[in-house]
């Protein structure tokens, strides 16, 4: 006979890469005795049925919430405040309310004051994610051995907490809990900014006037298409992230537009030395997240390489 | 019977991850009746002999070149003058003379004047690599499905050009031709502000104060990891870059700063119409270049993932 499962009634608002892996993972590993599930297009929920994943595909987020003991809103930052209120009065006592936002302090500031007492909010952040979107786009394995990091206020009901923390270790997250602040800090540099930085250079890529867009693409596998990638990631999800936490990307971006800066003047004055130290330097950080189980060793991120042609006359 | 091969005698001056992965090609593709090596270092001349995959490691460049049909530089392009100083005179009448590096204006200009009349120049650009280096980094397979870029001079025999261009066709490469300058301008976008970008980035994640190394390795999976690839390439080589192709990487850098001002102001007057707009315009970068096959469409370029974990009490 199997355990009982941690929650009874998981409730799942959004079916993108984020929500999609969560229904998935929560599936194979019998974490709840039913995941029901909303997404606010139609053509979305009818696509999450057809894929029979979860148990069952309401089409508002008042009736997913029902009796639910866990409900993760799996939506893009600015969502989450309007979502909350609506939610708020149908939640059941004793429920867990979390989220999965790039951004915690926006989020804890959108969503708390909706939430009824009684109701214990956890946000969490599972730093995990692809290039990709969409309901077709999630798998089980998404957050194997990436980190969760949860952004409990102040006071939080330790066993919610740990509950919380249980089920996404039970689908293979490590968890960290930190204040909203800091994550957003931490995450700024790590993620945020690099985003940015993304998407700017490959749109100045594609606008040139001496380098064709054709050009650009063909010879890109020379550093360029690794930018690609990151920019071809979620429109709506980067523009929250963007506009809600302004403060800390913006403080991140002095700081690498400073540094760029003295590299520059390196390049202009011929500076070898200056260059050399700095270039190998970086090449440490690459060595310990590999250590850390965070990115592969494999060449070129493990990319598969076609077979050379057959040798001629043989 | 196989057919003759394409060189009599194949010189390669280096033997780092292109050195290596041409000797490994044009000795699977059977192009070289006998291939010779040398490398600067005696440890790396010691390795390549223990490898067994060249014909002959010899100790000089002199030794190598020595009644070569084709002679490929297969260094750091702040050495090409140097050593085309100290071959040119022991160079057979006849032979083609390449190499590989990544920059090819300042190439022509050291390389050129030190090479006799009946010595064939064909100066090429192989646009591919891994972030690995050394005698072990490289691999047969590493010029499949890439661009290789032939600059040679105006007035190059034609034959020559023809010769050095079935070379890499056979192993693997997709070959065209350009001017040193236009080259220089559209690697400069595609491949060292790239590279110049990721430097900095990992550089100042390293030296917050906020935010510590080892929270930045930690969640490094939500982008930055992806520019720690990068910025884990070989300081020498990319020391040289940035010196030799001074002008261009400074003109894209132009352009790239003046667009993440534009992105930054959007942000900071909280214009979320303006980066929406932005990031979906990337996307279809990104498409292209997966239709031209130089990326995977494969989430996350294709990186593995590790299973779940066996769920409790099943």
């Amino acid at each position: 006979m199997s355990a009982a499962p941690l929650f009874e009634k998981v409730a799942l608002i959004g079916f993108g890469l984020i929500g999609g892996s969560i229904a998935r993972a929560a599936k194979a590993q019998g974490l709840a005795g039913e995941i029901v599930t909303t997404a606010r297009s139609p053509k979305t929920r009818e696509r999450v049925k057809e894929l029979g994943i979860v148990d069952r595909v309401v089409d508002t987020n008042i009736e997913a919430v029902k009796d639910a003991d866990l409900v993760i809103l799996c939506i893009p930052v600015g969502a989450c405040g309007p979502v909350a209120q609506e939610i708020g009065p149908h939640l059941k006592a004793g429920a867990i309310v979390s989220d999965v936002g790039s951004v915690k302090g926006a989020v804890v500031r959108d969503m708390a004051p909706h939430l009824p007492k009684g109701v214990h909010f956890v946000p969490a952040h599972p730093v995990a994610g692809t290039e990709h979107s969409g309901p077709d786009s999630g798998f089980a394995e998404l957050f194997v051995n990436r980190w969760c990091i949860l952004t409990p206020p102040e006071g939080t009901d330790r066993t919610a907490v740990e509950k919380l923390q249980a089920f996404w270790a039970a689908i293979g997250a490590k968890v960290e809990v930190m204040t909203p602040d800091h994550h957003d800090l931490v995450l700024a540099i790590t993620s945020h900014l690099p985003h940015l930085i993304a998407y700017t250079i490959v749109g100045t890529a594609d606008e040139l006037e001496k380098v064709t867009s054709s050009e650009v693409m063909q010879f890109s596998a020379s550093g360029f298409r690794d930018f690609t990638r990151i920019a071809a990631s979620d429109p709506t999800m980067w523009r929250d992230v963007f506009l809600t936490n302004k403060d800390a990307v913006l403080e991140m971006l002095g700081t690498f537009n400073e540094d760029l800066s003295k590299l520059t003047r390196a390049i202009r004055r011929g500076d070898g030395d200056a260059l050399f130290e700095h270039f190998t330097r970086t090449r440490a950080i690459r060595r310990g997240i590999i250590q850390l189980g965070q990115d592969s060793a494999a060449p070129d991120f493990g990319r598969s390489h076609a077979s050379l042609p057959k040798p001629d006359g043989k």
